[in-house]
């Protein structure tokens, strides 16, 4: 397998890709018209949460994250066949539920910053955040309507809701188990990749297969969408392991380590446990067993996650899995433009460093 | 108008009204399928919210709620020309909906119990129960799906989806509402119907409505409903705050006074702040101004409620708005049976004594 390690470093400060670029603008229209014209008590938090407005209010220039599902959605529909414009409501619904998704992890793990600004709960209190992220939820509901509006037929429309409502349970089912594993020293490889497969997966992978149900009628493309949205998701949430093990604190704003003192279960923390031997198995096991885990602890993880060759294997592994989504896309005969487009996030997503 | 008093302790013992008991083993069969069959993690934690289990997973004798909105919404379908059992995937999405906003509101609250069993975030923590919550609401979604099985046609079934999706939102609304108002003395009787409105009045309401745009095309016949549930609302929300003011134990599992002691923005606390006058006035503001109500607070409070009469007015102001619910159906000339069924589900909501 390549080393992308050294790709990382020569990646490091670039920017986006273009893709993300092209449709940023359309995206970004499309999502503040969503919560535009209700006049509703909670839509100032809603505007905080999407990076919009202060906690007063006042508009502020965009924190936006970087539409990674609405980029996956709207690319995937024009490399099937039709205008990006059409998808436009299933991306804004796909990224409305990712923003609602945050919301409410944000309160379960009692994370106080996100983006560098303080998390919605932080600054209204658990019970408006909690509410205020359902209204959020809902409003991505009420979006995908417009489908209708935009060409696709009721039977099509009802069809992409019906995925993305079920991405959505898978999502759910996916945080469920993830809150189910915590503290358990017992979790397998296995374990690991089901749960991601939700959690991150689901919604990545909806990303594709929406934008390719809306591009065109033919099962075996949108399969073939799947496919790739199956591995990019792999892609995807290793690399965040990653970045949540060794990442630097500028780029994500986490001091290296961070994923270790919470005692999550990421990628490489199971692999480590299923590698290590001896002294170092007991150890790893000991410490994800503590009520806290501190600086010296974090240290001695981080040791033998080094033995192990934890880092290494991760990388190679999402290496691995960046290539499966570009085969999975193969068959397809996709214009040369579309893939290159397909190329680049999948390459943007193995080496991103925040 | 009418002492609704009299009525109240008459009906004390009496069970629920003919119609529920007609409607409770359809609908009950409908929610248990509804959840049967995922195989989902976060599902023994859902039978348990919906009473069906105990937190070992074991089945127990069912402790079902009335089921309230799904009566409604059958009783609404039966009445305006078409089979309950077509309004059935309405009438289980509705139940969820209401099952996963207790599930939050339990989280909001930090209240231990309900129904005389701990409540979901009691036994497995909140943030396993947030996201339990999110699973019982995507749930819901997919059952609506179904009225395209039972008959209905897409565009009506996406009709009757974005009508529960608006009424949905309107509860989150004023939810929000509800807690954007805590703690302030200042709100007026307009402001607490405008909350209650959404908050309670929009899923009962909805369930009306939604059973009749399945039984009828007509809209004048959906409208009535509307109006109908408009004021059902009302009788539904007045009758709860005066249960949680002047309710016995023995019935509502609380302690008289109990809405007081939680500060509790309901209708005879917004009213007494109404109508109180000089030292009265000062004093219950400054008690609802306090950071914890004690005994003699709670005693206080209820003597400046009994100064402004402010039982009677609820329960006067409740029986008139029984009448303007059966007002609202008599252009509509139902059957005498759908008319008979309405008029005692009114009657139950207007005297019920938990």
């Amino acid at each position: 397998m390549a080393n992308p390690a050294l790709n990382i470093e020569a990646k490091r400060s670039e920017s986006l890709p273009a893709v993300f670029r092209r449709y940023r603008s359309d995206i970004s229209f499309a999502l503040r018209e969503s919560l535009a014209g209700d006049g509703l008590a909670v839509n100032p938090m809603l505007r905080y949460s999407m990076g919009w407005a202060d906690a007063d209010g006042k508009p502020i220039d965009a924190t936006e994250g970087k539409a990674l599902r609405p980029t996956l959605c709207l690319l995937a529909c024009e490399a099937t066949g039709r205008s990006a414009r059409e998808a436009i409501p299933a991306a804004v619904s796909l990224e409305l539920i990712h923003n609602f998704s945050l919301i409410h992890d944000d309160i379960q793990d009692h994370d106080e910053m996100r983006r560098h600004r303080r998390t919605l709960w932080a600054v209204w209190g658990e019970p408006k955040a909690l509410v205020a992220g359902n209204a959020l939820r809902t409003i991505a509901d009420r979006c995908l309507w417009r489908l209708v509006d935009s060409g696709v037929g009721f039977a099509a429309a009802m069809d992409v809701e019906k995925t993305l409502t079920a991405a959505y349970l898978d999502m759910i089912e996916g945080q469920f188990l993830d809150l189910h594993y915590e503290g358990r020293p017992d979790i397998s490889l296995s374990d690991y990749f089901g749960m991601i497969s939700l959690k991150t997966g689901a919604l990545i992978r909806g990303a594709l297969v929406l934008g390719a149900m809306v591009g065109t009628d033919d099962p075996g493309t949108v399969d073939a969408f799947r496919k790739c949205g199956r591995s990019l998701g792999l892609v995807f949430q290793i690399r965040d392991d990653i970045l949540g093990v060794w990442g630097e604190e500028e780029f994500t704003g986490k001091p290296v380590g961070a994923d270790i003192r919470r005692k999550k279960n990421t990628f490489p923390v199971v692999y480590a446990m299923s590698q290590a031997r001896g002294r170092d198995q007991e150890k790893i096991q000991e410490i994800y067993g503590q009520p806290a885990v501190g600086d010296e602890d974090v240290a001695e993880v981080l040791g033998i996650m080094q033995r192990v060759g934890a880092r290494q294997y991760a990388e190679d592994l999402a290496a691995e899995q960046s290539r499966l989504a570009m085969n999975a896309l193969e068959p397809l005969e996709l214009a040369p433009e579309a893939l290159e487009d397909m190329r680049e996030v999948t390459q943007f997503l193995l080496v991103r460093d925040h």
